[in-house]
Protein backbone atom coordinates (compact mmCIF):
# COMPACT_ATOMS: atom_id res chain seq x y z
CA UNK A 1 0.00 0.00 0.00
CA UNK A 2 1.08 3.20 -0.55
CA UNK A 3 1.83 5.86 1.84
CA UNK A 4 1.95 8.94 -0.42
CA UNK A 5 -1.18 11.16 -1.08
CA UNK A 6 -1.28 14.17 -3.42
CA UNK A 7 0.19 17.30 -2.61
CA UNK A 8 -1.63 20.86 -3.33
CA UNK A 9 0.35 23.07 -5.89
CA UNK A 10 0.59 25.68 -3.97
CA UNK A 11 2.35 23.40 -1.34
CA UNK A 12 4.86 21.97 -3.57
CA UNK A 13 7.41 24.62 -3.40
CA UNK A 14 7.89 23.23 0.72
CA UNK A 15 8.93 20.38 -0.35
CA UNK A 16 12.43 21.59 -1.64
CA UNK A 17 12.30 24.53 -0.03
CA UNK A 18 14.85 23.74 3.03
CA UNK A 19 17.36 22.09 -0.01
CA UNK A 20 17.21 18.22 0.02
CA UNK A 21 19.55 16.63 -2.07
CA UNK A 22 17.08 15.13 -4.93
CA UNK A 23 16.97 12.73 -8.32
CA UNK A 24 16.07 13.75 -11.35
CA UNK A 25 14.56 11.75 -13.57
CA UNK A 26 13.84 11.41 -17.10
CA UNK A 27 13.42 9.56 -20.74
CA UNK A 28 12.65 9.89 -23.85
CA UNK A 29 10.70 7.43 -24.62
CA UNK A 30 12.83 4.51 -25.43
CA UNK A 31 16.11 5.51 -23.00
CA UNK A 32 15.40 6.47 -19.02
CA UNK A 33 17.82 7.73 -16.41
CA UNK A 34 18.19 9.28 -12.95
CA UNK A 35 20.73 11.02 -10.85
CA UNK A 36 21.60 13.01 -8.11
CA UNK A 37 21.28 16.62 -7.47
CA UNK A 38 22.50 18.65 -5.21
CA UNK A 39 21.66 22.19 -6.18
CA UNK A 40 17.77 23.23 -6.78
CA UNK A 41 15.54 25.72 -5.27
CA UNK A 42 12.06 26.78 -5.98
CA UNK A 43 11.71 29.96 -7.61
CA UNK A 44 7.91 30.95 -7.58
CA UNK A 45 5.38 29.79 -5.55
CA UNK A 46 2.21 30.02 -7.46
CA UNK A 47 2.56 28.76 -10.57
CA UNK A 48 5.13 26.30 -8.72
CA UNK A 49 8.31 26.66 -10.21
CA UNK A 50 12.07 25.18 -9.51
CA UNK A 51 15.37 25.85 -10.86
CA UNK A 52 17.77 22.88 -11.00
CA UNK A 53 21.62 22.64 -12.05
CA UNK A 54 21.92 19.55 -14.45
CA UNK A 55 25.29 19.61 -16.43
CA UNK A 56 25.02 19.74 -19.51
CA UNK A 57 27.01 16.88 -20.68
CA UNK A 58 24.89 14.77 -18.30
CA UNK A 59 22.36 11.79 -20.27
CA UNK A 60 19.73 13.64 -18.07
CA UNK A 61 20.13 16.89 -19.59
CA UNK A 62 19.89 15.35 -22.90
CA UNK A 63 16.78 13.55 -22.24
CA UNK A 64 15.07 15.90 -20.50
CA UNK A 65 15.72 18.79 -23.28
CA UNK A 66 14.17 16.26 -25.91
CA UNK A 67 11.13 15.69 -24.00
CA UNK A 68 10.79 18.60 -22.66
CA UNK A 69 10.04 16.81 -19.33
CA UNK A 70 11.38 15.48 -16.14
CA UNK A 71 10.69 14.06 -12.53
CA UNK A 72 12.13 15.02 -9.63
CA UNK A 73 12.19 12.60 -6.46
CA UNK A 74 13.14 13.61 -3.21
CA UNK A 75 14.97 10.76 -1.24
CA UNK A 76 15.26 10.12 2.38
CA UNK A 77 17.86 8.72 5.24
CA UNK A 78 17.06 5.27 3.99
CA UNK A 79 17.85 5.69 0.70
CA UNK A 80 21.07 7.64 1.47
CA UNK A 81 23.61 5.14 -0.32
CA UNK A 82 21.03 5.20 -3.07
CA UNK A 83 21.44 8.58 -4.05
CA UNK A 84 24.63 8.99 -3.43
CA UNK A 85 25.63 5.92 -5.86
CA UNK A 86 22.93 7.83 -8.12
CA UNK A 87 25.47 11.00 -7.86
CA UNK A 88 28.58 8.96 -8.86
CA UNK A 89 27.73 6.88 -12.23
CA UNK A 90 26.44 7.65 -15.49
CA UNK A 91 23.06 6.67 -17.45
CA UNK A 92 25.50 7.05 -20.82
CA UNK A 93 27.24 3.78 -19.25
CA UNK A 94 24.63 1.80 -17.59
CA UNK A 95 20.74 1.75 -17.04
CA UNK A 96 20.73 2.83 -13.18
CA UNK A 97 17.20 1.86 -12.45
CA UNK A 98 18.44 -1.86 -13.48
CA UNK A 99 21.36 -1.68 -11.70
CA UNK A 100 19.75 -0.46 -8.62
CA UNK A 101 16.74 -2.22 -8.81
CA UNK A 102 14.43 1.07 -8.55
CA UNK A 103 10.88 0.86 -9.42
CA UNK A 104 9.17 3.15 -11.39
CA UNK A 105 6.00 4.37 -12.57
CA UNK A 106 5.65 6.56 -15.59
CA UNK A 107 3.59 10.02 -13.99
CA UNK A 108 0.03 10.30 -15.07
CA UNK A 109 0.92 13.95 -16.28
CA UNK A 110 4.07 13.79 -18.02
CA UNK A 111 4.88 10.12 -17.71
CA UNK A 112 8.57 11.09 -16.38
CA UNK A 113 9.93 7.68 -14.21
CA UNK A 114 8.32 8.88 -10.54
CA UNK A 115 9.91 6.75 -7.80
CA UNK A 116 7.69 6.02 -4.32
CA UNK A 117 9.83 3.85 -1.94
CA UNK A 118 12.68 4.37 -0.71
CA UNK A 119 11.96 8.18 -2.09
CA UNK A 120 9.44 10.57 0.24
CA UNK A 121 8.27 13.10 -1.96
CA UNK A 122 7.77 13.43 -6.52
CA UNK A 123 6.97 16.10 -8.61
CA UNK A 124 6.33 16.34 -12.35
CA UNK A 125 8.08 18.84 -14.00
CA UNK A 126 7.51 21.11 -17.48
CA UNK A 127 11.03 22.18 -18.40
CA UNK A 128 10.90 25.72 -18.94
CA UNK A 129 13.10 26.21 -22.00
CA UNK A 130 15.85 28.63 -21.03
CA UNK A 131 18.67 28.56 -23.58
CA UNK A 132 20.86 31.35 -22.15
CA UNK A 133 20.58 30.22 -18.41
CA UNK A 134 20.68 25.88 -19.59
CA UNK A 135 24.31 26.71 -21.51
CA UNK A 136 26.01 29.92 -19.31
CA UNK A 137 24.90 28.34 -15.70
CA UNK A 138 23.49 24.59 -16.21
CA UNK A 139 20.51 26.16 -15.00
CA UNK A 140 17.19 24.84 -16.04
CA UNK A 141 13.81 25.73 -15.01
CA UNK A 142 10.71 23.75 -14.37
CA UNK A 143 7.15 24.28 -13.30
CA UNK A 144 5.63 21.67 -11.41
CA UNK A 145 2.31 20.50 -13.02
CA UNK A 146 1.73 17.09 -10.03
CA UNK A 147 3.19 16.21 -6.95
CA UNK A 148 2.86 13.87 -3.85
CA UNK A 149 4.12 13.13 -1.02
CA UNK A 150 4.57 10.26 1.62
CA UNK A 151 1.95 11.05 4.27
CA UNK A 152 4.18 10.08 7.61
CA UNK A 153 6.31 12.72 6.88
CA UNK A 154 4.58 15.33 5.04
CA UNK A 155 1.20 16.54 5.24
CA UNK A 156 -1.02 19.68 5.06
CA UNK A 157 1.81 21.22 2.58
CA UNK A 158 4.02 20.93 5.71
CA UNK A 159 7.17 18.73 6.64
CA UNK A 160 6.60 16.69 9.89
CA UNK A 161 10.11 15.25 10.97
CA UNK A 162 10.30 13.84 13.78
CA UNK A 163 11.68 10.66 16.29
CA UNK A 164 8.59 8.25 15.03
CA UNK A 165 10.13 8.90 10.63
CA UNK A 166 14.12 9.43 11.33
CA UNK A 167 14.26 6.84 8.39
CA UNK A 168 12.10 9.38 5.94
CA UNK A 169 13.83 12.64 7.07
CA UNK A 170 15.73 14.45 3.96
CA UNK A 171 19.04 14.28 3.01
CA UNK A 172 21.22 17.19 2.59
CA UNK A 173 24.38 16.82 1.21
CA UNK A 174 27.53 18.07 2.37
CA UNK A 175 29.84 17.22 0.00
CA UNK A 176 31.95 14.19 -0.40
CA UNK A 177 29.61 11.79 0.89
CA UNK A 178 28.53 13.03 4.22
CA UNK A 179 24.78 14.14 4.48
CA UNK A 180 22.89 16.14 7.03
CA UNK A 181 19.95 14.68 8.37
CA UNK A 182 16.57 17.40 8.58
CA UNK A 183 16.00 16.59 12.11
CA UNK A 184 14.86 18.41 15.12
CA UNK A 185 12.25 21.12 13.69
CA UNK A 186 13.02 24.36 15.45
CA UNK A 187 10.72 27.46 15.76
CA UNK A 188 11.29 30.91 15.35
CA UNK A 189 10.14 33.10 18.26
CA UNK A 190 9.18 36.92 17.01
CA UNK A 191 11.78 39.44 18.18
CA UNK B 1 38.62 37.47 18.85
CA UNK B 2 37.14 36.09 15.45
CA UNK B 3 36.88 32.43 14.81
CA UNK B 4 36.17 33.29 10.98
CA UNK B 5 39.33 32.33 8.65
CA UNK B 6 39.35 32.59 4.59
CA UNK B 7 37.73 30.05 2.69
CA UNK B 8 39.37 28.89 -0.21
CA UNK B 9 37.06 29.99 -3.36
CA UNK B 10 36.89 26.41 -4.47
CA UNK B 11 35.57 25.72 -1.17
CA UNK B 12 32.87 28.70 -0.98
CA UNK B 13 30.40 26.28 -2.82
CA UNK B 14 30.12 24.66 0.37
CA UNK B 15 28.92 26.44 2.40
CA UNK B 16 25.54 26.62 0.63
CA UNK B 17 25.49 23.31 -0.97
CA UNK B 18 22.95 21.55 1.66
CA UNK B 19 20.23 24.31 1.25
CA UNK B 20 20.88 26.81 4.37
CA UNK B 21 18.84 29.94 4.95
CA UNK B 22 20.98 32.74 4.35
CA UNK B 23 20.98 36.17 4.93
CA UNK B 24 21.21 38.50 1.49
CA UNK B 25 23.36 42.15 1.89
CA UNK B 26 23.63 45.03 0.39
CA UNK B 27 24.34 48.84 -0.17
CA UNK B 28 24.36 51.79 -2.26
CA UNK B 29 26.68 53.40 -0.15
CA UNK B 30 23.74 56.00 1.29
CA UNK B 31 21.06 53.36 2.05
CA UNK B 32 21.97 49.47 3.32
CA UNK B 33 19.95 46.40 3.88
CA UNK B 34 20.09 43.42 5.27
CA UNK B 35 16.93 40.27 4.06
CA UNK B 36 16.27 36.46 4.84
CA UNK B 37 16.53 34.35 1.68
CA UNK B 38 15.33 30.38 1.60
CA UNK B 39 15.87 30.05 -2.24
CA UNK B 40 19.68 29.92 -2.99
CA UNK B 41 21.79 27.01 -4.34
CA UNK B 42 25.71 26.99 -6.03
CA UNK B 43 25.66 27.02 -9.95
CA UNK B 44 29.29 26.33 -10.12
CA UNK B 45 32.42 25.17 -8.47
CA UNK B 46 35.38 27.22 -10.35
CA UNK B 47 34.73 29.62 -10.62
CA UNK B 48 32.41 29.54 -7.75
CA UNK B 49 28.72 30.73 -8.71
CA UNK B 50 25.46 31.16 -7.24
CA UNK B 51 21.83 31.57 -7.91
CA UNK B 52 19.61 33.28 -5.23
CA UNK B 53 15.58 34.33 -5.59
CA UNK B 54 15.41 37.98 -4.24
CA UNK B 55 11.77 39.06 -4.81
CA UNK B 56 11.93 42.39 -7.91
CA UNK B 57 10.26 44.63 -5.14
CA UNK B 58 12.37 44.53 -2.02
CA UNK B 59 14.83 47.29 -0.96
CA UNK B 60 18.02 44.78 -1.54
CA UNK B 61 17.25 44.02 -5.18
CA UNK B 62 17.01 47.38 -5.89
CA UNK B 63 20.68 48.35 -4.16
CA UNK B 64 22.20 45.30 -5.63
CA UNK B 65 21.07 46.27 -9.08
CA UNK B 66 22.47 49.90 -8.07
CA UNK B 67 26.09 48.57 -6.65
CA UNK B 68 26.57 45.29 -8.83
CA UNK B 69 27.11 43.59 -5.51
CA UNK B 70 25.94 42.05 -2.42
CA UNK B 71 27.03 39.60 0.75
CA UNK B 72 25.61 36.21 1.73
CA UNK B 73 25.79 35.86 5.11
CA UNK B 74 24.37 32.48 7.04
CA UNK B 75 22.81 32.51 10.23
CA UNK B 76 22.83 29.62 12.68
CA UNK B 77 20.67 28.38 15.14
CA UNK B 78 22.38 30.89 17.38
CA UNK B 79 20.34 33.45 15.04
CA UNK B 80 17.01 31.48 14.76
CA UNK B 81 14.71 34.42 15.90
CA UNK B 82 16.86 37.43 13.82
CA UNK B 83 16.89 35.49 10.53
CA UNK B 84 13.43 34.59 10.77
CA UNK B 85 12.73 38.55 11.65
CA UNK B 86 14.65 39.52 8.95
CA UNK B 87 12.56 37.61 6.77
CA UNK B 88 9.68 39.15 7.98
CA UNK B 89 10.08 42.96 7.96
CA UNK B 90 11.13 45.59 4.91
CA UNK B 91 14.27 47.44 4.68
CA UNK B 92 11.97 50.38 2.58
CA UNK B 93 10.26 50.74 6.27
CA UNK B 94 12.97 50.23 8.98
CA UNK B 95 16.78 50.18 8.96
CA UNK B 96 16.90 46.72 9.85
CA UNK B 97 20.62 46.70 11.25
CA UNK B 98 20.06 49.35 13.61
CA UNK B 99 16.07 47.49 14.38
CA UNK B 100 18.10 45.00 15.24
CA UNK B 101 21.57 45.91 16.54
CA UNK B 102 23.13 44.08 13.81
CA UNK B 103 27.36 44.68 13.59
CA UNK B 104 28.85 44.46 10.04
CA UNK B 105 31.95 45.43 8.33
CA UNK B 106 32.54 46.53 4.89
CA UNK B 107 34.08 43.71 2.95
CA UNK B 108 37.59 44.20 1.79
CA UNK B 109 37.04 43.10 -1.55
CA UNK B 110 33.62 44.68 -2.71
CA UNK B 111 32.30 47.38 0.42
CA UNK B 112 29.28 44.68 1.16
CA UNK B 113 27.98 44.27 4.78
CA UNK B 114 29.59 41.52 6.51
CA UNK B 115 28.13 39.39 9.39
CA UNK B 116 30.30 37.26 11.34
CA UNK B 117 28.87 36.47 14.97
CA UNK B 118 25.55 35.30 15.63
CA UNK B 119 26.35 34.39 11.69
CA UNK B 120 28.88 31.71 10.54
CA UNK B 121 29.98 31.90 7.29
CA UNK B 122 29.75 35.05 4.81
CA UNK B 123 30.68 35.48 1.08
CA UNK B 124 30.98 38.83 -0.63
CA UNK B 125 29.41 38.52 -4.59
CA UNK B 126 29.49 40.42 -8.04
CA UNK B 127 26.21 40.36 -9.41
CA UNK B 128 26.56 38.82 -12.72
CA UNK B 129 23.65 40.57 -14.05
CA UNK B 130 21.07 38.42 -16.05
CA UNK B 131 18.10 40.46 -17.08
CA UNK B 132 15.96 37.73 -18.54
CA UNK B 133 16.39 35.37 -15.34
CA UNK B 134 16.01 38.44 -13.11
CA UNK B 135 12.51 39.90 -14.08
CA UNK B 136 11.39 36.21 -15.41
CA UNK B 137 12.05 34.58 -11.88
CA UNK B 138 13.89 36.65 -9.50
CA UNK B 139 16.81 35.02 -9.85
CA UNK B 140 20.05 36.58 -9.73
CA UNK B 141 23.52 35.27 -10.43
CA UNK B 142 26.79 35.63 -8.69
CA UNK B 143 30.49 35.15 -8.41
CA UNK B 144 31.44 34.46 -5.10
CA UNK B 145 35.19 36.41 -5.21
CA UNK B 146 36.03 36.04 -1.46
CA UNK B 147 34.45 34.10 1.62
CA UNK B 148 35.02 32.67 4.92
CA UNK B 149 33.29 30.97 8.22
CA UNK B 150 33.78 30.01 11.98
CA UNK B 151 36.47 27.59 12.15
CA UNK B 152 34.72 26.32 15.08
CA UNK B 153 32.23 24.83 12.32
CA UNK B 154 33.65 25.15 8.76
CA UNK B 155 37.40 23.35 8.60
CA UNK B 156 39.48 22.69 5.19
CA UNK B 157 36.41 22.75 2.90
CA UNK B 158 33.84 21.07 5.24
CA UNK B 159 31.51 21.48 7.63
CA UNK B 160 31.72 19.92 10.60
CA UNK B 161 28.32 20.03 12.67
CA UNK B 162 28.40 17.73 16.27
CA UNK B 163 27.16 17.94 19.34
CA UNK B 164 30.02 20.42 20.41
CA UNK B 165 28.38 23.37 18.28
CA UNK B 166 24.83 22.49 18.05
CA UNK B 167 24.25 26.60 18.41
CA UNK B 168 26.55 27.20 14.97
CA UNK B 169 24.77 24.49 13.08
CA UNK B 170 22.62 25.89 9.85
CA UNK B 171 19.20 26.68 9.40
CA UNK B 172 17.11 25.34 6.62
CA UNK B 173 13.28 26.86 6.42
CA UNK B 174 10.76 24.07 5.82
CA UNK B 175 8.06 27.20 5.85
CA UNK B 176 5.82 29.03 8.67
CA UNK B 177 9.01 30.03 10.41
CA UNK B 178 9.64 26.19 11.12
CA UNK B 179 13.59 25.09 10.64
CA UNK B 180 15.39 22.42 10.98
CA UNK B 181 19.00 22.44 11.95
CA UNK B 182 21.72 20.71 9.94
CA UNK B 183 22.81 17.88 12.48
CA UNK B 184 23.83 14.75 13.09
CA UNK B 185 25.90 13.77 10.10
CA UNK B 186 26.18 10.53 8.39
CA UNK B 187 28.34 9.26 5.85
CA UNK B 188 27.12 7.44 2.44
CA UNK B 189 28.55 4.08 1.96
CA UNK B 190 29.37 2.30 -1.86
CA UNK B 191 26.95 0.02 -3.01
Amino acid sequence: MTHFRPVALDHASRLINHGPTVLVTSTDGTRRNIMAAAWSMPVEFTPPRIAIVIDKHTLTRELMTASGVFGVCIPCAASLDLAYALGNCSGKVIDKFARYGIVSVAGDALGVPLIEAPCVAWMECKLIREPHSEDAYDTCFGEVVRAAADARVFNEGHWQFDDSNTALHTIHHLGAGNFVRASGIIKASPL
